[in-house]
């Protein structure tokens, strides 16, 4: 398998569909495959090789499309760049990938510098931009109309198609190594599930496509056919402007993308009706914002993916069926897909009964080639074919995975272990909140403390009595939060992931326990 | 990707639905798993190592299923031998396989004392049916009794996991390795584009199970999961009494079966509504029948696949949504399945332009690893990666595939080519023809002359004036049939094709052109 199959059959079938559309610049599959081809050409031209790996940083648009087909048509491994990284971050990752190409648009092209500095070896820098491109760049368009077309190599199986730098808000960054098969197998799989493309379908990349959860949307959507929509970041009304527009049939997003949407006052001013399928992932999703995002888009059908970059990065699928189950189905994060196995292991290996909280792990051929230049770290993570998560979960009788926490977001609190997402998931039923973090901090007397971030709901008002009430009415007492900050937004990955390690921080500083 | 893996999920996931209907004997997949793991053991203890091959000769049954897995579950490579075989050809292909083990139901134990003649290095004979174990054959069940469970080896990816023997009409068996990889990359693509098995559904095996077109359906509902029912044999009674029974969700029939299913005078007596899928291959289906079955099946959405073995099996897919379209596009194979790509070539190798006939060639993870002993031939069938299917056909502008007919059977006659299957199409039209074959047999004048052999409908009459006359009107005049016969029956291969082989026999006796 290989991942340029997909613009090969979309040639053959649909060559007048639009592949791409971005703002008013729509492209045909005719169109796109040419241009591929010859941007392959210019990155040859440029000194590329098969297995050399090309980088790209920059918000969403139709070239992260032509980008990274065209690295996979000349042989070639991309490096998508989380945009939220720091120069220092990004630095490191170029260095060690040994990335000697970098394509950036308008909105990172003033990092350029600071990135030269921190990586020698970076040779060439495109700017793919719609704006004048910067000195000491090569113009997109221009690289494009003075290359020739190249054939595609057609390399792929277990030949490496990406490193994907990861962990980056937990020490220094792993670049994660996916084969095309890695890629193929997810995106094959979590499509024969069904639910989370539609063939021939209009698909929305709001989400960032530099992350893995998109890309592996982006795969399977160019998998079975379709049009790819890009805009340049998540925005509430962006996205609610461009689903009327387009009639986005499929889009990906994240749990706090959902709760801004579902909870946003225009929301109903536009119509929304064309959308059948939401796909989310990266993180969990409070069981109520899930009930009010299912009823502010009674036309969708809800997928989850319990997913990890090194999965490349499906395991779990709850699939639409299992979302109109309701209830406690919606706090777990699905059943095994039909391409991989999942286990829950106690602490000495073996497999956890059921219902027995445990480390997940993931065997299939969606599982990562390992960590570039980390054979010590790949070792720790796959052992014997099972991909080691570090998440922690239990099974159900029915094999629904529920996720418990991250094991390193465990609070200890006087001898008692509290997982975060379960408080997380009690606090977002009060009516006041609309987003929530628990982490544990420190404190004199119980070791660690529970504490919650808070987002309120506009117009609402609460304490923090109030809501420790709320929480011990519904679970153990010990689990409520001892103390309560409530703020107007909560720190984001690039990916949408809550930053626990910002709110932690000033809590811990000076204290000696380790900050995860 | 391994072949068990649906097995370990569904263990997991519906521990107690039901895996195997065979009859009044129904087993779960919690029974099935410990049996699977229990026969395993039994192999292994027989003497059967990682790799070698156990064969079953078999009408269809719940131990089928229970065969494939175990023999997958210890590493071994499964050969499901074709049932309407002669000794010497079965001999031939367990000698050339080196196979030591066999399993033979109550249909066929008869035929032992020839195999073992023809294949002496046969060493052990399971006898897997009901009746009574003959002298020289272990005891199935009693085998299974007195055997401890092994752990499942997982062995995948590219290992061997089957030789399928093929082409037994046409000279010599050739052996078709498949891997793992192949099997599921075939069923998972065929499942991510939709219409041929439901999630959790309920899959009747009628067409024969040592053929890859049921076992392609098999790998894609175990994948998916759900039950799996089998009847000993097509039989249009008992496929519609199962289907009403068991409230049948998806089948695999031949255009044979559908056929005679569609025609039938009692099938209006039986509730045949709970069918979703009805997937067709192995041969094409005149338009006319299909029309017809559409009408007689209106809550079934149907599914073409464009297959063979050495494709294991699928290459092209005609949806569910092309079957509303209908017209023209009935008569086509469909468009490459998201798992593969299709080209057709010229005889110099080159991309043939649209709407031109060429040979049909296809690439993907799907492709066989080659022939059982045959380099030569695996060479010439695979060439970079492209696996030349012998068969003609051409891709008109949206990228749909047309098989023209299998380039052997072409009829050259009075220097005109004529395809068989265009005549057969044309012939299906007319309101008196069940089912038909088109030949070419010597002629003095004309080198070869179209020659048809036809079933009529119940209750109807014609003549080889009328039917010349008709397909006249409609293609052109030396396409038509100089001569007809009417027949009963048509002589089928085990996988329902039709045994053109056997019409042209009496034609070509004496005659010094080779008999493809």
């Amino acid at each position: 398998m290989y991942l340029t199959q997909g613009l090969h059959r979309a040639l053959q079938q649909t060559p007048d569909l639009a592949a791409t559309v971005y703002g008013d610049r729509i492209r045909t599959y005719k169109e796109s495959a040419a241009r591929v081809a010859r941007l392959a050409g210019a990155l040859r031209g440029l000194g590329v090789a098969e297995g050399d790996r090309v980088a790209m940083l920059s918000l969403n648009s139709d070239r992260y499309h032509e980008y990274l087909l065209a690295v996979w048509w000349l042989g070639g491994v991309v490096n998508p760049v989380n945009i939220r990284w720091s120069p220092a971050e990004i630095g490191y990752s170029l260095r060690e990938s040994a990335t000697t190409v970098l394509l950036v648009d308008d909105a990172f092209a003033g990092q350029v510098p600071a990135l030269r500095s921190e990586a020698h070896q970076l040779a060439t820098v495109i700017h793919c931009g719609d704006g004048p491109t910067p000195e000491q760049m090569l113009a997109y368009e221009e690289l494009l109309a003075g290359a020739d077309p190249v054939e595609d190599l057609r390399r792929g199986g277990d030949s490496l198609a990406g490193v994907f730098y990861t962990g980056g808000t937990t020490g220094l960054p792993k670049g994660v190594m996916l084969s095309h098969t890695n890629l193929m197998t997810s995106a094959l799989g979590t499509t024969a599930l069904g639910g989370l493309v539609l063939p021939g379908g209009r698909f929305l990349h709001a989400a960032p496509m530099f992350h893995l959860a998109d890309l592996a949307a982006w795969t399977a959507q160019s998998l079975v056919g379709g049009t790819h929509i890009m805009i340049p970041a998540f925005d509430p009304l962006t996205v609610m402007a461009a689903v009327q527009k387009h009639q986005v049939t499929s889009t990906l997003l994240v749990p706090m993308m959902i709760q801004i949407m579902t909870d946003h006052p225009e929301r109903t001013g536009y119509d929304l009706s064309s959308l059948i399928n939401i796909a989310y992932g990266a993180s969990t999703i409070p069981q109520a914002v899930l009930t009010r995002a299912m009823k502010a888009f009674p036309t969708a059908r809800f997928a989850q993916a319990y997913a990890m970059t090194e999965l490349a990065p499906v395991a779990t699928l709850l699939t639409p069926e299992d979302h109109l189950t309701g209830g406690e189905l919606l706090r777990s994060a699905g059943r095994a897909a039909p391409h991989c196995e999942i286990r829950v292991i106690t602490p000495d290996g073996q497999p956890a009964p059921t219902g027995t909280i445990g480390e997940v792990t993931v065997r299939g051929d969606n599982v990562m080639l390992g960590y570039w230049n980390q054979p010590q770290e790949t070792a720790t993570a796959l052992r014997d074919g099972w991909m080691h998560t570090g998440d922690s979960g239990y099974l159900d009788e029915h094999g629904y995975l529920y996720i418990v926490d991250r094991l390193k977001d465990m609070i200890v609190t006087g001898g008692e272990n509290v997982y975060s997402a379960e408080v997380e998931n009690t606090l977002a039923q009060h009516p006041a909140v609309a987003s929530c973090a628990v982490i544990g901090v420190p404190d004199q007397q119980w070791g660690e403390r529970v504490h919650a971030v808070i987002v309120l709901r506009p117009g609402t008002t609460t304490t923090a009595e109030e809501i420790r009430a709320h929480v011990k009415e519904r679970i153990a007492g010990y689990k409520a939060p001892r103390t309560c900050e409530f703020v107007d937004t909560l720190p984001l990955s690039g990916a949408g992931k809550i930053l626990k390690r910002e709110l932690r921080k000033p809590h811990w500083q000076g204290a000696d326990r380790q900050v995860g």
